[in-house]
This record gives C-alpha cells, sequence and structure tokens, in this order.
C-alpha cells in the first residue's frame, strides 16, 4: 500500500531476537528441554552463575539447566526486563536484568536479580545463541 | 602483486578487535584512565565482578576501575586467554578468560580467574565497547 513503512532488516533482526529470548525463557519457566536448546548452536560458549567456571558444547549447557532446576523454586521463575538488543546483519549481542528464585541449602527461598548477555550468529537466515553470560556480583 | 590474498575485512575486524582488547588491557595494567575509555562507547553498560549490579555510562564505568585498582596487587596484573571474536560488518562480540590479583581485607593476595564478555559496534570505520560483562561464578 503507497505510503505503509515496511519495518526495516535491523528492526526485523531485533524482533526476530526478542521473540527468541522469550521463547527460551518460557521453555525454562516449563521446564521444556527440548526448547531450552531448540535455538543454540552445538559450540556454545557458557559461563553460567554457579560453577563449573565455563561450559562448551551443547551437552555441557544443558547440564547447566540440570543444576538449575535441582535448587529452583517450583513453578520456575525466570523473567527478564531490560531486553536491549545490538543486532548487525549476522551478528548480534543482547543484554538483560533477569530474575529467579533459588532454593537454599538450609530450605529458604531467595529472589536472585542476575545479569544476563547473549551473543549470536546468523546462519542460514536464522539466529542460534552461541554464547551465554549470567552472572551475580561477587559478594564483597 | 598477481596471487597476493588480500585479507577479508572479517579478518581485518578481527584483527582490529583483538589490538583494541590488546590496548585496553595493557591501559588497565599500566593504570592509564585515558587510555582505558579510548574506545569506549559513551554509553556502556558495564556489569562487574564486584558490586553495583551495573554501572551505565563512560563515568559510572571509570569509577569501577577506582573500585579494581583500590584491591589490586601492584603493578597490576590484567591479562587474557582464549580471547575469541564473532564480528559482523558493524556488531561484534568476544568472550575470554581473565586473570587478575586481588590484595583481600586482611592482606592476602589472591589470584583471580574471570570471565569477559565485551559487545561492540562499529560507527564511522571504528570500533568501539558498548558492553562489558566481567564475572566469577558465584561461590557455592
Amino acid at each position: 500500500m503507497a505510503g505503509t513503512t515496511q519495518p526495516s532488516q535491523a528492526t526485523k533482526d531485533e524482533v526476530e531476537l526478542r521473540e527468541l529470548i522469550a521463547r527460551w525463557s518460557k521453555a525454562v519457566r516449563d521446564e521444556d528441554l527440548t526448547a531450552i536448546r531448540a535455538d543454540h548452536d552445538p559450540k556454545i560458549l557458557m559461563f553460567d552463575v554457579p560453577p563449573p567456571f565455563l561450559s562448551r558444547g551443547i551437552d555441557a549447557y544443558m547440564a547447566t539447566w540440570q543444576t538449575f532446576f535441582a535448587s529452583s523454586a517450583k513453578p520456575v521463575v525466570f523473567d527478564f526486563e531490560d531486553v536491549e538488543i545490538t543486532a548487525g546483519d549476522d551478528v548480534a549481542f543482547a543484554t538483560a536484568v533477569g530474575h529467579c528464585i533459588n532454593i537454599e541449602r538450609n530450605g529458604e527461598k531467595t529472589n536472585l536479580k542476575f545479569r544476563l548477555t547473549m551473543g549470536f550468529r546468523k546462519h542460514d537466515g536464522r539466529w542460534r545463541i552461541v554464547h551465554e553470560h549470567h552472572s551475580l556480583p561477587a559478594i564483597d
């Protein structure tokens, strides 16, 4: 239609990446292991909140979710705010602030606010997560 | 010269980003505040090892270095290994493993191994750091 502005490719990429993050975080809330890994590169490099120091490859990445679910309150809380996307043609990254609820060894529930950075690559028109970095500030 | 292969733009970008990280880490070792901030975007978003939870903008970013220098052994150790660059035309990110030496409150020196993610944007042909995420795994 004359006068209609088409969304730019940059806008489309940002929308796709926001949808990807929303799918992934919902998959975590649903404890759906197949959906959690659906948009990941086989060589993903993970820097997670708890040890190990790093996890490389999709199998090591999925093992970090077993650790997470073992100490997460149920139903799982895993929500993000302040999601910011920086997207180029085929490389992008995102930052966000996350929330989850951890069950401590003494049984107490702790609300955790954590930092998230994600790195993406587009292959054959499809964005994939190649890097995740989740962290808390160190205890002072 | 016929037959000479020119480096691709992707290779040039990776070389530029490795040089940028090397300049920045040398500036930290030299405690050169002007050089530390030379390649940063004014709106940099920093997720650092110690609190605060996040720092936004170059002034808040530079304040994190005062915190670092106050508890760093001298001369400053600030080295990286396993630097991996993922570069597109105008967006890139890098991951690495860093080393520094912290002086604890009791005066003991502790070797710290930390995770680094950096996010970059290219403006007017020049790469700038728009995001840094430094962290340790949480204490178990």
